[in-house]
């Protein structure tokens, strides 16, 4: 077991689908080897809480909520401003661009297939779509908005009025109605169906030769090793780990804020790499201008400042898997989803 | 003549459709009086500059462009920040918020049917979509966008150079290129078969009775004269009027500021009521929550401040009258137009 992995087992997250390194049987990914069942990659349905199963209201209003920027402090930005549809459901941005133009500290991270998501924010202090809804909302250096003054213009307009109940009768518009909404709406926003999945799903020509040998690259325990954390459907253990990355200006102690054990030092949540192509810059510094650059970080073990973590092994790869590594990973690109922007109540 | 009309030729601006009051037959303004042909609301095609014809490839560039944040200083707002397709391709603010969220002077004006315009910009100071493409772009109080990074970003990204080329081959990608598919796109946001069209192409129930009688009362001089400078198919004259708006702040001389005669002191171009249901609030300096109170605006012939203008005189209108010129201005919407997000290239 390498250092990265125990850093994996301090993590001790519920991850939904668990996998050992053990398991993955080079050859022929797809098959799980004998008494590893549990190991899979097929992506089903994101699961569903009971209190706020998806209607087709509950997206709509969400939606509308989501691109609605008169939810903000400044009346200028809405969710979609950091979670662009266009970039990713990203923002393209090394680190987020909050309120009035304010510089944060983290990376936007994509909202694609956090319906799957067991941990939210990079250090995991929100635990579902519903508790973290307005979390960005609310912050002074994010949305920065006024509660009091965005539930009185959601009860003032009819057109939300409306919505709100037909997809939430008898509940009050507030705060945990708004969070709800933009919830079911998050939960809609999936990827699948990319040539990986069509390749799980049998079709043995959707994925290249390289794509293929980058999967195994990618799988293979003593080469890139990747699966060890990003790792099951959504290729990602939900768990938090320290990759040896500076971030930036002052010292980011990232899930240590919130755990306070001392292999989460500067442990940020493992994200998923569906969509990753579209979603450059990476890291949760936002280091990493391509793909490329985030294999050349792996295979130094740290970052290009000289920073490392105990939990890092540099990879042994050649020029040809790194290549293969990031072709596979443009294999986890799903097809586009036409997204129609919604005409807000006035 | 009223002050108004003699404020209206003063300005004297090329109309593309010259419209006297006395043209107006009250019981049915779709039939023109003789010898008054020039007189017609039905909107056709948009003109298009022999330099810069619609292509597909030309509005699917324009169209990303538009909506890349990547244009800014800060790379977190795009021309759809404030020219918002969910808000009427306004943003829903009193007067825009700009570059890190300073607050602006003037409203933004939606750019529906800007393709009809001959007058851009609150002031006209710009004479094209082509020439006005850019302005908002290279403000330092809006998009602030550094002209050099941006050129370089476009001329980076393989999908955007691609497109570039498709769109304007032999041309280089530059600020003229960049103008040219800004304007190509905005020349397809256009709003017709409104209530009103299709009610002006024969069909008598596409108004209902109060907007058929909104239209007489917008129509007539003796009662909205609205129509003595909303007039012509897109309902502006493309000149400008001073209606009596304090404005925010210091004293606004709008038109003046490009045109030194008196008569343009606190001047501003005559909006486009397409559309003008989804473009709260109104007036240049936002000052009208409800087109109700845009009519209320009329009626006292000057602001809720005590500001009147010499161009103005005072509306007489029953409550009626009011709530039947609000209700035709709802007939002015067109049909919902898909906006599908476009994938920006990476």
């Amino acid at each position: 077991m390498t250092t990265l992995h125990r850093s994996f087992a301090a993590a001790a997250v519920a991850a939904a689908v668990v996998f050992g390194p053990a398991a993955i049987e080079a050859a022929d990914p797809r098959v799980p080897a004998p008494g590893q069942a549990e190991v899979q990659w097929k992506l089903g349905e994101p699961p569903m809480p009971a209190d706020n199963a998806s209607t087709p209201q509950r997206v709509a209003l969400g939606k509308a909520l989501f691109f609605d920027p008169r939810l903000s402090g400044n009346g200028a930005s809405s969710c979609a401003t950091c979670h662009n549809p266009s970039l990713g459901w990203s923002d393209g941005q090394k680190t987020a661009v909050g309120f009035n133009g304010a510089v944060l500290g983290r990376a936007t991270p994509t909202i694609v297939n956090a319906a799957y998501n067991t941990q939210f924010m990079w250090d995991g202090r929100k635990k579902s779509l519903e508790d973290q809804a307005l979390g960005p909302m609310q912050a002074p250096d994010e949305m920065n908005a006024d509660f009091a003054k965005v539930l009185a213009l959601l009860n003032t307009l009819p057109g939300y009025k409306a919505q709100f109940a037909a997809a939430y009768p008898g509940e009050p518009v507030g705060e945990e109605t708004l969070a709800k909404a933009l919830a079911a709406f998050e939960r809609t926003v999936v990827s699948r169906d990319s040539p990986f999945d069509r390749w799980l799903a049998g079709d043995t020509r959707a994925l290249t030769p390289q794509q293929h040998r980058g999967f195994q690259v990618f799988a293979d325990p003593a080469r890139g090793n990747c699966a060890a954390c990003h790792n099951g459907p959504n290729l990602t253990d939900n768990g938090f780990h320290n990759i040896g990355l500076a971030g930036t200006g002052t010292p980011d102690l990232g899930r240590f804020n919130i755990r306070k054990v001392a292999a989460m030092k500067g442990a940020f949540k493992t994200p998923t790499l569906r969509d990753i192509e579209l979603t450059a810059p990476y890291f949760h510094d936002g280091s990493a201008a391509t793909l490329r650059e985030v294999v050349d970080h792996y295979v130094r073990g740290g970052d290009d400042r000289g920073n490392v973590s105990a939990d890092m092994r540099p990879l042994k790869l050649s020029e040809q898997e790194k290549d293969d590594l990031v072709a596979f990973m443009r294999a986890l690109t799903g097809p586009r989803v036409a997204i129609d922007l919604p005409i807000l109540p006035q």
